[in-house]
């Protein structure tokens, strides 16, 4: 069964300087029967937010027990805390910096049991004599290759309290102001999709409530569709995402570059004056 | 055995958002002894022709018994046919919008078995409640990982006539026309080279007789060389490329934008007049 | 424990056009076990000291028994040589056109074995019939596969002597002149990140020595700092890269465009006359 265990990769080193390779050859010379599944490796370079985002999309489709190596990492070197947090059946290894805000507020399929956390402090588990500018290759992929390996989590270090983790101050769940929400666009997609952060309940209230329309970058949007090819020709229409969530889309075409919009962008949803607090 | 399986992957999705490593993650989750090999994730957002295409240049080289999960799909969720297509040894999986053009119409190594294609209409093979918008999720990873698992082609769903499946509009072979060839670009890759629809016979022709050249883009091309670094210094010539097909390459440089070519431009081949129609 | 072996791909392919794919299947149809890492794609089109650099790089962090094969080759078909170079305990495998020249001259952990050499001229180890524009697929591919699979060295063609292999017309080691070091900008990495050709012992002085700077780019460069985090804002800095190099950051943005800077500049380190020779 060591054969099937899944080790996904996202960092923003990009691929072209050969650091991935790197950090992967590390891992694969702990741990040679890890199978490793790289997530994204451009996230924009420090962009903890996107890293986190990305993260938060695609931990799920991992099956239990996998191992999530995450190194967006602007304050390498420093105290920030290089952590593994077991939650949700998965651990995720990486810096303390707020990269895994989301599996540590979103709810999941194994949350009868309590997250648990240790600070990456026991050298043994480390490469010899670290460096201080690429921990990826020196403390994270080792720590996540010994994890794979089926060290426990807690060998590899003194155990955190998870409440104590770094949450990326950003509004995760859209705020409701009177009778509307205000919720932000959490994630512009390679095909220009705009990913809000109005989660999936919210989103279907919005998408079967005749009067529910959006409000961004200065433009109503009511056109709504079950799926892109059946959206309107020409202007931004609203969708349900592939992770539930409410997309304002555009077909044949970037709905970003349509609406000059952009990640933190506000969207506010009206028309659902009369619904219950559901976020 | 198993272990051998080799499951090639073709999107359109890019490598910043994840949704690759999804996919990837749902597929090995299937399949867990699958050799996940990337064919390219870098189709531009829903170029089904250069998707078409880029399958069309790689899929002999992965060996008889393998799956090819390919995901262009600008269709999603909409009526388009998501399929199976059993050619020449080797099982592609995906919408049916044209992407499997070039293997239903090339010859192959397996033409004495006729193809067989299934719609993929049976949800036991399908992630359960699939999304209306991530078919390559839900649907198109885990029937390509139930078939390298060694689940028969007919269990995925009901059968389909080859002949049904959508071909792209566009002129696979070059058309004669009195004395000469009409031809196009079909490719322009990395490097710049601009690779024809001319195929391997006619392309040996035209690079061995004295008098065939190329018209393109208002220039004639006539030199001509056996590799990149035998071609002459600063002006386009003519090579065969390593699928057998007739290139226009230029020496430490593109020679797209030398000749400011892109896919789809006409390419005129005169000088073989007295030539047999060898297409 | 065929399973652990490990073989690192670096090309200029990019990953749009598929030829990475497609060297990949050859590759594991053949040595269905090897476990292949991505070191570089996107060493840029035919940028030979590029791949060079990446490669001295990574390769350590590949373990003892790798195959590395490299494949950036714009001599592809002519008369230069296709080679297989053990040094260090791994296997190189490409071109001979200096793409090796990083793992030729640096020390390594193996060095009380010598360096063996083959040229890749028995057409057993290829592909049957190869082309004059793919040899990646067709030579290189398969001979780094058989070697991942144990053929020695030696069956795959005629020795070479590996004084005899090509290495680049460049300053590898910085040069001292009267009381200065003449250094370069060896490697600009996707941060931004200048990473210079001053070697670990040189760089440890360095950045230890109260009267050490850089000059580049007509700007003189004396703040450090030993880790990302700790440098200051918005200026550019010194620090120790994680393979031992000196490189100029900058906190929160790029040191390349900050300085105006590109690989291949020269670099002053000014302040050590006192110094020994150490390289």
């Amino acid at each position: 069964m060591a054969q099937t265990q899944m080790l996904g990769l996202l960092t923003d080193f990009g691929l072209r300087d050969g650091y991935v390779g790197v950090m992967k050859a590390v891992t694969l010379s702990i741990a040679p029967d890890a199978r490793l599944v790289d997530i994204s490796h451009e996230i924009a370079p420090q962009d903890i937010e996107g890293g986190a985002w990305t993260l938060g999309m695609a931990w799920r489709a991992f099956p239990v027990g996998s191992v999530l190596l995450c190194v967006v990492d602007p304050g390498v070197g420093s105290a920030r805390r290089a952590v593994a947090l077991a939650a949700h059946g998965r651990v995720f290894v990486g810096p303390d910096n707020g990269l895994f805000t989301y599996p540590l507020d979103d709810d999941g399929p194994d949350d009868a049991v309590e997250p648990r956390c240790v600070a990456l402090d026991d050298p043994r588990y480390h490469l010899p004599t670290p460096s201080a500018t690429f921990h990826g290759r020196d403390i994270f992929a080792p720590c996540a290759a010994h994890l794979a390996n089926g060290t426990p989590l807690g060998a590899l270090g003194s155990a955190l309290d998870p409440a104590t983790l770094v949450r990326l101050p950003i509004a995760l769940r859209p705020r409701r102001k009177g009778s509307v929400w205000v919720a932000r666009v959490a994630h512009v997609d390679h095909f220009g999709n705009l990913i809000t952060n109005i989660g999936a309940e919210l989103t279907r209230r919005a998408l079967t409530h005749p009067l529910a329309h959006i409000s961004l970058a200065q433009q109503e949007i009511s056109a709504r569709a079950s799926h892109f090819a059946a959206g309107p020709q020409g202007e931004p229409f609203l969708l349900q995402d592939s992770s539930g969530a409410l997309a304002i889309a555009q077909r044949d075409g970037s709905a970003a570059q349509a609406l000059g919009a952009q990640r933190g962008d506000e969207v506010i949803l009206r028309g659902l004056a009369d619904m219950e607090d559901v976020g």
